[in-house]
Order: C-alpha cells, then sequence, then structure tokens
C-alpha cells in the first residue's frame, strides 16, 4: 500500500529537526490542552502542535467526512467513529497542507499562528477513552525467560502458547497519560519465606515494555474479524508501560491470572501513530512452527520493526539505558491477536485498546523488565550513584521511547515516563 | 439504616400482585424503549414502567438534583454520577408519589397516562454503560467443587483463596442485556485425547449463576475504599449469567486466566435494583478462618439473602430447574471486594460492572454452572423429553430468578434469560 502521506520525500515549510520522531510522514493524533483551555483534538508536526479544530473552523478541513464536534473534544474517539477511511483521508489532508511546496495555509500567516502550537504551550492528555483493554503475551523470549525463572527452563513455554496468542483482560480505568506520577501500591503478597500473607508495599515493582494498539469500532457480536480484514480496524499505536508489582501478582494470580499486582497504573505515551504511517516499516514475522491454525494464517508482512528502549531516571541523576528491544520479535502479531480476540464473537468497540506483553529480544540487553533484565534479582543493574537496581526503587522515573527509520525519515512516538512516587 | 422507602408496611394506589418482584419497596431502575421511541430512563411497580423522563417534564421531581438529560438518554449512567445520595433521593420521592394514600400524581389520570407504560409496551435495553468489568470467584463452595474437579479433592482450595477475593478482568463490550439470543462460540481447544489443538464450536457451553453490582463514581486513582466506604459506592444489583465455554477456557487460561473462554457473551438481567432496596435482606456472612487482612475486615451485616434460580429451557418444552442457590453462600462481600480491588489505588468509575463469581450452595442442587451439576459430564440431568444435559444444547434457553423476601415484602429481579443458537 503506497500512500502518499508516506512519501519518504516529502519535505514540510514547517521546520522539522532530523532527529524529531514527528516528520511530515508522521502526523499522529493526540488531545491537547493550552493553558486552561478546552481539551480538543490535534496532530503533530516538529515541535508544533496542530490545532485540528482550528484547522476544521478555517475551512481546511472541506469534503472530509467530519463534524466540529469530532475536533473540539476532550477524546479521539469521535474521529475514530469515521473509520479507517475517514482518519486516512485527514492524515492525508495534513500532508497536504504542511508540505512544502503547498502554501494554501502556508500562505497565511494569521492562519498558521492560530492552527501551529508550540509544544513548548501544550499539555497533552489522556488521547483515547479505552473501552475494554486487552494484554497480549506475544513475546516468545519473553514467554520463555518467565518460564525459565518460573517454572522448567527445560519447559519454559507453555503447551497452548505457539497454538495460540495468549492474553488476557485487564483494567482500563487506570490506563493513563504519560507523564501522570503515581504512588507505588500497596497489598497482600507472601514472600517465600512467610507462613501467613503480609500486607504492604510492593517491593517488587517493575515496568513492562510494552506496545498497544486502539481500535476502530468493529463488528456486532458474533462476528469475527479475520487476519486479512485486521488492519482496517486498527487506527493506531503508543507506547505502553503495564506496570507490574510482581509480588502481589505472584500471591494472587492462580488460577485466574493477574489483576492487584496489573492495575494500579499502566502509562501510555500520548500521540497515537496511525498504523497507515507504520506502513512503510512492515516486515516479516518469524517462520511460526508448530503451523497455526487456519484462522491464525496470514498474508504479508505484519510485523513491524521499531526500536524500542527503556531508560531509568533515579532522582536528580542522568538516565540510564536498561533495555534495547524491537517491536519485531513479536511471535503473534497484531492481525493474528486481533484475529483470535473476535474469533469466538467476541465485539470490540471504537478506542479499545490491546497490548502486546512484554517485547524481549533474543539477546541480554534486550530483556523488556527488570525480571528478566535482574533476572529475578540476581543480576543488578548499576545506576550513576553506585546504587543498583533489581526492581525500581521510589522517585525512579521510567521511560521508554520508539521509533522506526528507514529511507532517511523517522517516525516516533515521543516517550512515555512516569516517576513512582513512594506508597502512600 | 431504615429508609422510608423499604417500610415494608408500605401499599401503592398501582395494584401490584403478591408474586411481582417489584412492589413498592423495590423501585429499581432501567433503560426503556416503547416502540421506535427514543430510550429514556425509569423505574418500575408492578407491571408498569414508570418513565422517569415524563416524571421530570411534568414537575414531579423538584428539589432532587436531576436534569432532563439524567432520563433522557440510553444509559443509567448520568444519574449515577449524582451518587448515593442522588439517587436515594429519587427513589424516595418515587416511593412518596406512588404511595396508597398520596394524591399528587395519582390525582392527575392525564399524568399518569403518561408515567406509567404497560410493561407489555417496553422493550427492555442495557441499563447501564459498563466501564470495566471484574469477576470475582468469591464462593466457597464454587472454588472447592472446582478445585475436586480439576486439581486434589484434599486440596481442593488454593492458598490464596481464603486470604484473598480473587478476582480477575473480564470484557465489558459482550455484556449484553437479557433476551438476546447469541451463536454458541467457536474457538480453540484441545481434547484430553488429542495430540495438536483443533477449531470448531464449543461443546462444553456453560452457564454461570452469578450477581452483578454497579459502582457509582469513585476516588481517584491512588485511593482506597474501604470496606465501611463501600456501600457508598455502591448503586445497585443485577443477576449475571456469565457463560463459560470450558473447552476454550480449558486451552487457554494458564498463565493469565480465562480470556475467550468467558468473553463471547455475559447477560445481566435489566432491572438494576438498589442496594437501598435490598437494606432488609442484610444477614450475617460466614466466620472468616482465617482471620483475614485489616484491610479486609468489616463490621456488621454485609451478606444478603437472596433466593437464586436457574432453569432451562430445551426448545418447545417446559422450563426445568436445575439450580436453587443463594447469595448468602458467598464467603467475601460485596464491601470485601471493593476494599480489595481499591486497596493498591485501582480506581474505579461509574457503571463498573463486578460480578460475584459462580454461587453455588454446600448441597447439591445448589451448585451454580453444570460443570457442577453434572460433576463435569458425570451425572447428567433429565430434560422432559427424556434427552439429558451436560452441559448447554443449542437452542436451550437457560433462565435465572432472583429475589429476596422478608416480612411479606418480596424484592425481586425479574430474570435474566438468553437462548443458545448454534454456532454460525
Amino acid at each position: 500500500m503506497n500512500l502518499p502521506a508516506n512519501n519518504p520525500t516529502l519535505t514540510s515549510w514547517v521546520e522539522v529537526s532530523k532527529e524529531s520522531d514527528f516528520p511530515i510522514q508522521n502526523l499522529p493524533f493526540g488531545v491537547i490542552q493550552v493553558g486552561e483551555g478546552k481539551p480538543r483534538v490535534a496532530s503533530r508536526i516538529g515541535d508544533f502542535a496542530i490545532d485540528l479544530k482550528s484547522l476544521f473552523v478555517l475551512g481546511y478541513m472541506e469534503n472530509l467526512p467530519f463534524v466540529l464536534e469530532d475536533f473540539d473534544t476532550n477524546s479521539l474517539n469521535k474521529m475514530m467513529l469515521k473509520g479507517k477511511m475517514g482518519t486516512r483521508k485527514l492524515r492525508e489532508r495534513l500532508s497536504k497542507l504542511f508540505q512544502s511546496d503547498n502554501t494554501d495555509l502556508q500562505g497565511k500567516q494569521h492562519h498558521v499562528d492560530q492552527v501551529l502550537i508550540s509544544m513548548d504551550e501544550v499539555t497533552m492528555l489522556m488521547p483515547i477513552e479505552i473501552g475494554d483493554y486487552t494484554d497480549f503475551y506475544s513475546s516468545e523470549q519473553h514467554a520463555f525467560n518467565v518460564g525459565c525463572l518460573f517454572r522448567d527452563p527445560n519447559n519454559a513455554l507453555l503447551p497452548n502458547w505457539k497454538h495460540i496468542p495468549v492474553g488476557y483482560h485487564g483494567r482500563s480505568s487506570s490506563i493513563v497519560p504519560s507523564g501522570l506520577d503515581f504512588h507505588r501500591p500497596k497489598g497482600q503478597k507472601k514472600p517465600p519465606t512467610a507462613e501467613v500473607p503480609v500486607y504492604g508495599p510492593s517491593n517488587l515493582l517493575d515496568f513492562e515494555l510494552e506496545t498497544a494498539f486502539f481500535t476502530y469500532q468493529g463488528k456486532p457480536l458474533g462476528e469475527t474479524i479475520s487476519t486479512a480484514e485486521a488492519d482496517d480496524y486498527i487506527f493506531g499505536m503508543a507506547l505502553l508501560n503495564d506496570w507490574s508489582a510482581r509480588d502481589i501478582q505472584g500471591w494472587e494470580y492462580v488460577p485466574l491470572g493477574p489483576f492487584l499486582g496489573k492495575n494500579f497504573a499502566s502509562h501510555i505515551s500520548c500521540w497515537i501513530v496511525t498504523l497507515d504511517a507504520l506502513e512503510p516499516f512492515r516486515i516479516p514475522g518469524p517462520v511460526q512452527d508448530p503451523k497455526v491454525q487456519p484462522y491464525l494464517e496470514y498474508e504479508g508482512d505484519k510485523h513491524i520493526d521499531m526500536n524500542l528502549d527503556v531508560f531509568i531516571k533515579p532522582e536528580g541523576q542522568d538516565e540510564v539505558s536498561v533495555c534495547h528491544s524491537n517491536f519485531k520479535y513479536m511471535y503473534w502479531n497484531m492481525n493474528q491477536q486481533l484475529a483470535h480476540h473476535t474469533v469466538n464473537g467476541c465485539n470490540i468497540r471504537v478506542g479499545d485498546c490491546m497490548g502486546s506483553g512484554t517485547i524481549s529480544g533474543p539477546e541480554e540487553g534486550e530483556f523488556g523488565s527488570m525480571l528478566e533484565i535482574s533476572w529475578k534479582g540476581t543480576k543488578p543493574v548499576p545506576m550513576p550513584d553506585g546504587s543498583e537496581r533489581k526492581f525500581i526503587l521510589d522517585n525512579d522515573t521510567v521511560i521508554m521511547r520508539g521509533y522506526c527509520e528507514k529511507d532517511g525519515v523517522r517516525i516516533g512516538f515521543g516517550e512515555v515516563a512516569a516517576k513512582v512516587l513512594p506508597a502512600t
């Protein structure tokens, strides 16, 4: 699929630095607030937010299937209800308006002044009103590592793992935007040596490096979405830090899965990069052996080459790189995840969020959680001040960044960052 | 707590039969549609829906904290945003208006004609826009039975079960109102004798007899709700049939819990009975041994004596009673569930749904799922036509009913019923 907006030779009349995640080929969507003003829908180019409400009011969205209310609101959901053809046309329009040789907007400085807002003046808000949140477990190395750490290294993958994209339901209420600090969770846990469970702050707070995708409105209950159809139901992606309290999780999760060990906070990056913008970075996935059921088969390149990095920034210190991974390490791709999710007739709605699961690569240095990086606490990571980390300590900020790069074009997500405050 | 609307001696000028679930002491809330008209919020008395939009427009809600939009809408969420004090006052107002000796409304037949709508003319819609759905696992007999069937009868309860109200996240998109038939789900399963998993319709479709409670807006992320505060955050209850495909569930659920085996459909009864209306039926719960953590301790009677029945109605045959259970059999009450859910700072929102888990009593005949009733298929249940049921067959309708009864007052839920159509 060759979308004009993806053309790597495009340049914009808005200056964009080479290192920016937001060239004219990106044009992600988000929700911004300026000062105490009303939230509104925006896109981004370089160091500027593009105010889509103003762009609409000024008449630059003629012949597009949108109304003012789609942009004059506090989430992308209304806009997303216009479906892939709607949001694709919108991104293509933005691409045209901001191309170097297009003077429609460029030529009207008083309009430019209204539409382009310096990111310095902008607060990013939660971009999507999430319906349901599903988290998958689709990185083989991560599943293998967890299997080694908690079960049997000789049978690290469970019998179902290569047959189904294992997933479970998460909590949508506690998915929050990058930058919202939170308190270390408290709860019940049972240390290995304890006779009875104890209550208190989690001692094993961990990040999980994930991506998330967000859906358009799906089909009615009882219908399925095939792997071939899945692209049409995926709006875009974000970075996701699916925080985990390993001690709380360890005590609670048998037999019904993770609950309070996960639902105290999950952070997403605030700009939703469209699946359209990520198309140039598609690559083949791994050969799947054993052969998957026909409903999980797919054609074409459905994986994405996306660099993913995690940093820990202790209070008052420089950030330290603790992981460099890649979204290409997924065993199950998003098309397979969505086909599996709906094969029983489960319905998806606009704004549903689906997490990849922790994304670990095969090498040390590519593991996507402290559980794996510190190998359950046996390999602590040194910090600049001489201290070390087995898990995340109070006042640490965890930062994740992600970007794709090809043909001189870099499409990124910005970052998802959050600081852990002491337990209340 | 003695609420005037709960007075068992109250009678109404609307005739209500002795067997009705909806005497003047109930006054539940729901969303109705008449013909092709717009959905609106309603209450119910006897065989009539009470149109709250009309009641508001006609001036009967003066000095209550509501606006027209709270009732002229397709869910109870806006009304519920007024909190417990708001909805309590509303129910008390309805109680006054419909008492035998009150002539405010009774005396104006042209108003009565607008406000009371025969249930024959009414379609019940999904009453609440559900945010997150959490399902607990709080009946000891059910957890024991499942432990006996799948693990070890001598260690049927897992080590955490008496320390925490075990729960997990479910799917809210597929929670649907009573009466919506659905197709048998398809998916992957691995029969015990098979070498590899197979794909096809579930052969082990089961119901789960549950109740659900729905929450008011909670506290911000990071704060907790204590067992003492929990009542103020619970709006009301419904019956819940949390359908389960045991074969799909069995293959997928390790290690992250149930997913596609559960999320193809869950049905709720359409009238939400307020927690206020259920107050007279409070009873003590079981002694909890071992002693629970302080945050799970509670004072007062927090269990509810509520009869729960399940019937199977094969196509063209009479319904057959297969279970008579009671909500009093819960080991963990709703206050404990909500305190546990928020102890880590997880936030709840208006309209969140929390299921009890399957409610099984200690005697045979009191088990709340076919898995238990047929003891994994070894004790089939006879039907009127001579056939038998180990699990639910195509074209069977499963009906659940529930009611409390005391001092001559019966407060009920009506029913939750749904027919299983063949797989597509």
